[in-house]
C-alpha cells in the first residue's frame, strides 16, 4: 500500500512509520520536514499536498495542537485553536483526502486519552479528542467507495514522560510502538467508524 | 433556585420548563421568545444577556444547531456552522456564564444520542454532540467555587417525530418530558462532569 503518513517525523509518527515501513510504502509528510510539508490548518495547503503526492490508500493522521491551559484561562479564542488545528485539520484531512484516495482506501486520525480521562489544563484536548471520535463515528458510515475511517486514542506514550508525564501522573504509560500497532490494524484491516483506545 | 432556561420555547425547552416551574424560579430566554433573548453564536450577545439576568443558581441549554447534510456535500465551512453554534455557543455559555454564576451553580448543555449512534446525514452533529460530552468532563473538574456541569444526550424526543421521524427510523422515541427528567437531577442533584443519556 500506499500510505501518507502525516506527522512522520514526531514521537508517534516515527513509531507508526517503524511498524509500517517494512510492508508499505510511506510517503513522510510533516510540518516543516518529510517528503512533503503541509499545515493541516490551511485547506489550500492541504489540497496542494495531494496534489503533490497523488492517489494512495491509506492516510495516517498523527498530528493536531490543542491549547493546553487552566481552564480559568480558557475562551472562546482558546478553544479555537485546537478547534481549527486538530480536530478540523484532520477531519478536512479526509474531507479533501477522500478525492485522491484509491477505492477502499482508509483514513485513521489520533484522538487520545483525555476525551475520556480528563487532566487539568485538558479542557479542549478533551473536547477536541471527543469531537474526532465523534466525527470519525458519524462519517464512517457514509464514505463512498469502501473509504473507511478510525480514529486511534493513545494513553501518554513513554517517549512523550519527559516533556508531558508531570501532567499524566498515576497514568500508565505505553510505548509508541503499541499506539503503532493500531494504526497498523486500522490501515491494514477492515473494520472501520472505530475508535481504538490504547490504554 | 434561580434558573436560566436557554432555549425555553423549544420542544425540549418547554417540557424542562413544565418539569422544573412549580419548584423553582424559571427565567426564559430564547432567540426571538422569553423573558430575554440571546444569540449564542455572539459572545457579546451571551454576555449582555447575563448583565440583564444578573447571578444564578443554574443554568440550562436546551438549544444549538448543526448543519445536517450528505458527508458528500460537507466542507470545512458546513461543520463549521456546528461548531460555531451549539458547540462553542452552549461552551461560551459556560465560560462567560461562570463569571455571573451563584457558588455551586450548575450548568446543564445538551447533547443528543448521535454522538454514539450516528444516522445519514448526522456527522456534524456526530462530531458536536461528542465534543460537548468530551467539554463537559474535561472542563467540569477545573471548575472553581463548586461550580457544576454536565450534558444531557437525548435520544429523538416523540414531539419531533413528525420533523425528524424519516432520519430516525428504528430508534424509539422518548417523550420529552422524560429528557426533562435528566436537567432536572443534572440542575437538583450534585453530580458533575456526567452525561445522561436518556436512551
Ligand atoms: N505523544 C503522546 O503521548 C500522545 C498521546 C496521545 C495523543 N497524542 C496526539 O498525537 C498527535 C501527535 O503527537 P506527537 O507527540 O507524536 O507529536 P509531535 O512529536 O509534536 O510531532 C508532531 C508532528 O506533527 C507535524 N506538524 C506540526 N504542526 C503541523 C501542521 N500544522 N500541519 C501538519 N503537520 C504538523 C510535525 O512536523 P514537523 O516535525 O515537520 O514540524 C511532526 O511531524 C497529537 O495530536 C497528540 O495530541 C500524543
Ligand atoms: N428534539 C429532539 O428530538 C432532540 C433530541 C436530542 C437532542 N436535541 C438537541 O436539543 C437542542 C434543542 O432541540 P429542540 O428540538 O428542543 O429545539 P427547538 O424546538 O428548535 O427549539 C430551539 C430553541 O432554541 C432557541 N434558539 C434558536 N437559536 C438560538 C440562538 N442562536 N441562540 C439562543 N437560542 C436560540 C429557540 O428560541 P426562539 O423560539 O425564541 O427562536 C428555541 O427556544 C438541539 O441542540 C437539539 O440538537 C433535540
Amino acid at each position: 500500500m500506499k500510505i501518507l503518513l502525516i506527522g512522520a517525523s514526531g514521537t508517534l509518527g516515527k513509531a507508526i512509520d517503524q511498524e509500517l515501513r517494512e510492508r508499505h510504502e510511506i510517503v513522510r509528510i510533516g510540518h516543516s520536514s518529510g517528503d512533503f510539508q503541509v499545515d493541516i490548518t490551511d485547506t489550500a495547503s492541504i489540497r496542494h499536498l495531494f496534489e503533490q503526492t497523488g492517489p494512495f490508500d491509506a492516510l495516517i493522521s498523527a498530528t493536531g495542537k490543542v491549547h493546553f491551559a487552566d481552564l480559568a484561562d480558557m475562551g472562546d479564542a482558546e478553544f479555537t485553536v485546537g478547534l481549527r488545528d486538530k480536530l478540523m485539520g484532520q477531519v478536512n484531512l479526509v474531507l479533501i483526502g477522500r478525492e485522491y484516495a484509491n477505492e477502499g482506501a482508509s483514513f485513521t486520525l489520533t484522538s487520545g486519552v483525555l476525551s475520556e480521562d480528563p487532566i487539568r489544563y485538558g479542557s479542549s484536548a478533551s473536547m477536541v479528542n471527543a469531537a474526532i471520535e465523534g466525527f470519525v463515528r458519524g462519517a464512517a458510515i457514509e464514505l463512498p467507495r469502501g473509504l473507511r475511517l478510525n480514529a486511534v486514542s493513545p494513553t501518554i506514550v513513554r517517549e512523550s514522560l519527559p516533556a508531558l508525564g508531570e501532567y499524566f501522573r498515576g497514568w500508565k504509560a505505553i510505548p509508541a510502538a503499541d499506539a503503532a500497532l493500531a494504526y497498523a490494524k486500522s490501515a491494514e484491516g477492515l473494520q472501520t467508524g472505530q475508535v481504538y483506545k490504547v490504554w
